[in-house]
């Protein structure tokens, strides 16, 4: 007899904060069936993935065994969990769980992606519960900085489950359900928790949290106070924050226009739910053209300063008739993601050639997170008292930190990363396996392996340029008129101011004269060589060497 | 009878924070006689100039009026005040004037560069005086993050002007002069402050800034409080630092050991100019390695997560024989500047995964910052009270918000960006002309200009990746063989699973066998038809377009 096991795998968002993608398993070792919580995305960034659209989660271990999938679950509908559901849905082609606003949104990535929306399930909140093979799930309202987030409640034979999801302790979050400390502990007071799984995304920060309603009257004040036109961004996925600057704007006598297909998108999708009630009346962009730039207020996408929403548009000028100009206002009611600062203080210094006042979160005043903070963290892990903690959505320098405070707290804890299978049966995690994981690149319209070095290739040709050389031979091996070079990203010249691909030719036409006819015979010999020469006197001229693409033709009598 | 003007050019650091360059001249308009202040780089970034190795000031303008130039003062050794001159000096060729730690590091540059050092000269202290043609100019002591910074006092029969050069207020610097406001009372006393050009850095920090000597105890107690191995790192030109944190290992009974090229050179320079004195016995990296770990601190290169910085080479493993490991210490005793957050978090995250404790700045407890905060900025405004303020070494939200504190407190000021020259004669700045400026780029080992299109189509590549398209065509313009096509940085397989490659090439060869005989005569038409064809196909297959290179050849009858 096998026994059953627990498990936990997370593909994605373990030791990184994006593409979140967990696995977890019961059954007899090897034999387990499987529920995935998020099927999440992560941005690429021209450091590390030049010309990449989207980054997915690499699901080869549970495609391969997606007959032992039951159901994929979705806490909320933040591009980061449920990113992937359009391109990798497919793969896995099971039932898909959602609370109504998460599921609406997952429902119009599906048939984006030419799939049927009916996949996915609209559930309510605890005690509503779903059964999955071994699991029964149930989904719990948390605060979080977008309508209707859920921790999981996973419960199976091998105990009770928490699954955190994105989360924050704010009991007036604006929309939505507040945090509800009772629901927690009765959660832990009907079974005790096992295992909670724990967004770590703030766990830097040593102060409680506070609550997106303390923003409300400081950028009513903000924007009541300015005399041109007031622009405020934020993500469009924060209904509340949307409602609050709206809300603003009409208590400043200003019509709301919303620009950006995801904001508008957004706001539909929540008033369609009922999520968002009481929302201003907006205007179109083409009718605010017309209203005074006193009386309008536009809440815009693009506040991590991507290039074609319309906070970066309208930092270049005219975007869909409106203009900015010295007086107005732009507000960042948001907080720049490490690694976007250069794109958005681009924009800022272009708002401020244009004598734009620019405001930024101001400490916090205009804007505050949507995740726990340590003290809200530590609270959560005295009301759940769970047998063991895992951290969860975070760096791995978060990780450890959550990993490090449970410990101190008296709370079995161990940092699992992507790939580290971990059974959870006993009373500490295990690790039993781990799985061959990493990312997708979207590009273009095909998936591509992180490491097939399709990425690796661009960022040399980046960083060294391109060199193409072109050489004929004939059939006794004698070159058919010059080599020919074309160079990409490099400098005309070189040293001395000679024409870097004159000197090239030069140099590779005396190479071929002087070669061994063995050597000519020899395709990999010869565009070994003549790449030798290439980086040679590119190092010599210019002082560094390019990417080589050779090409011999050989052409044979008729 | 032309009247002699004042004016001023900015052809870097105004406008960005990097490569200051500063023109001053005076004379009648279109002969003014020239002084140049700093000739500083600033460093390249993947986002906007892969490959580049540095980002030098285009001085062109100034280049072609050298006759007109009397001489070059740098204000202090940081490099994006000194940078260039290795490179950009013999397009000049004048005297360089600096205090005696800036002037040994100048020589160093120009001897790398291959030039005599002999240009250099060192100058003393205010009241001690070089004359520049129709200028005076005294180095004034300032407190910054590198000795003998100094502030420069312009004197000119138009009025003095005072070049604030890179500047905090600290009385107890812990090593080289303090700030002292006698200095500047009495500057102003003698003879009024025409102008005041003005760091503007920090103007969006509301607090007075502290003194390097605060952090001492909080670095020693840190230090003082671990077991394993500690490792620091900051600026290696910040050598009060380098001073504070050998004198925390002192205290705790650890050997330092410095590692990186640049933080040996800045040791020794301080040591050898008399600037730091009583700095701890260090041992070398070999040495280090029999020194038990509980006795040894790093002082290491590499805050900013320099690829090939000690700090990025520790992060990834065993470097210099040295490697990290649980329990270890590493303490950023710096700042991240804007934009390089993820390289940074990526050596966190390293540690993290070792097991090191990771320490930064820690809001402030371990790191001060070396510029003047704006209550500062507004009691040097008080202290000289200049005719006008003109903000400089700052971007433009930087210089926008100074302006208008300095014009909040009654002094006349005005954003001068790079490129603008303004006429300092009158009573407020008056721009009299815009000059055409800008960024060269070296790349290896050659100068290019930022907008050569170099830079741009690797950028390109990086996005889109390339394809080479090779045709072969005789006399009569039948082609010879097949189309040939390779592809860089391009998925290996399209839509559907078919070889790029393969469609390519066939759709190519279809549109050949097909193309009219003008069409083949005509070399740009038929790159042109050639690239559009691979455009599209690419399109439909992988749902992006290429960078296309079409090499056409043409075989003559011999």
């Amino acid at each position: 007899m096998s026994a059953n096991r627990l498990i936990y795998l997370p593909l994605g968002g373990a030791g990184e904060i994006g593409m979140n993608c967990y696995v977890y398993g019961y059954g007899p070792a090897g034999k387990e069936r499987f529920i995935l919580v998020d099927l999440g995305v992560t941005f690429p960034d021209m450091d590390s993935s030049p010309g990449v659209d989207l980054i997915l989660p690499d699901i080869s271990w549970l495609e391969a065994r997606r007959d032992r999938l039951e159901a994929i679950f979705i806490t909320h509908a933040h591009e980061d969990h449920i990113g992937a559901l359009g391109h990798l849905w497919p793969k896995l082609n099971v039932p898909v769980y959602a609370r109504r606003f998460t599921a609406t949104l997952g429902k119009l990535k599906l048939e984006e992606h030419g799939h049927s929306p009916a996949a996915i399930h609209i559930v309510g909140a605890r005690p509503e519960t779903v059964e999955a093979g071994p699991f029964r799930v149930q989904f719990v309202p948390v605060s979080h900085s977008i309508p209707e987030s859920a921790a999981l409640v996973i419960d199976t034979p091998a105990g009770r489950v928490v699954h955190s999801g994105d989360f924050k302790l704010d009991p007036s979050p604006v929309v939505g359900e507040g945090w509800d400390d009772a629901r927690f502990t009765e959660i832990a007071a009907e079974r005790p928790v096992k295992a909670l799984m724990c967004d770590s995304t703030n766990v830097f920060s040593l102060h409680a949290g506070r609550s997106e309603s303390t923003i409300r009257e400081p950028i009513r004040d903000l924007i009541k106070g300015h005399g041109g036109l007031v622009v405020a961004t934020t993500f469009a996925s924060n209904v509340a924050r949307l409602k609050t600057l709206a809300e603003a704007a009409r208590a400043a006598d200003r019509t709301v226009c919303l620009m950006g297909r995801a904001m508008k998108r957004m706001v539909s999708v929540a008033q369609e739910t009922g999520v968002l009630t009481d929302f201003p009346r907006t205007v179109s962009p083409e009718d605010a053209v017309d209203v005074p730039r006193g009386n309008l207020m536009l809440i815009v996408t693009g506040s991590q300063g991507e290039r074609r929403a319309a906070t970066a548009q309208l930092s270049r000028g005219k975007y869909l008739g409106m203009e900015l100009k010295k007086g107005d206002l732009f507000l960042f009611s948001s907080k720049t993601i490490p690694g976007n600062e250069r794109e958005v203080l681009k924009i800022v210094n272009n708002f401020s050639e244009m004598g734009v006042d620019v405001m930024d979160d101001n400490g916090g005043k205009y804007h505050v997170s949507g995740h726990a903070n340590r003290p809200d963290l530590e609270h959560v892990h005295r009301l759940l008292l769970p047998d063991m903690l895992i951290p969860m959505h975070g760096e791995h320098r978060h990780l450890r930190e959550h990993a490090r405070i449970a410990t101190e707290g008296g709370i079995v804890s161990d940092i699992v990363t992507n790939g580290m299978m971990v059974d959870l049966t006993g009373d500490a995690p295990k690790v039993v396996d781990y799985v061959e994981t990493g990312r997708m690149y979207l590009d273009g319209s095909v998936l591509i392996g992180a490491l097939d070095g399709v990425v690796r290739d661009r960022i040399r040709m980046a960083l060294n340029g391109h060199a193409m050389v072109t050489v004929i031979l004939d059939d006794d091996n004698e070159t058919l008129g010059d080599a020919w070079v074309e160079l990409r990203g490099l400098p005309e010249r070189g040293r001395g101011g000679s024409v870097l691909v004159d000197v090239l030719e030069g140099e590779l036409n005396s190479f071929l004269n002087g070669a061994a006819p063995k050597l000519l015979r020899d395709d990999d010999k010869l565009d070994e060589a003549l790449r030798r020469v290439v980086r040679q006197v590119a190092m010599e001229e210019i002082g560094k060497k390019p990417e080589v693409t050779i090409v011999v033709s050989r052409l044979m009598a008729e």
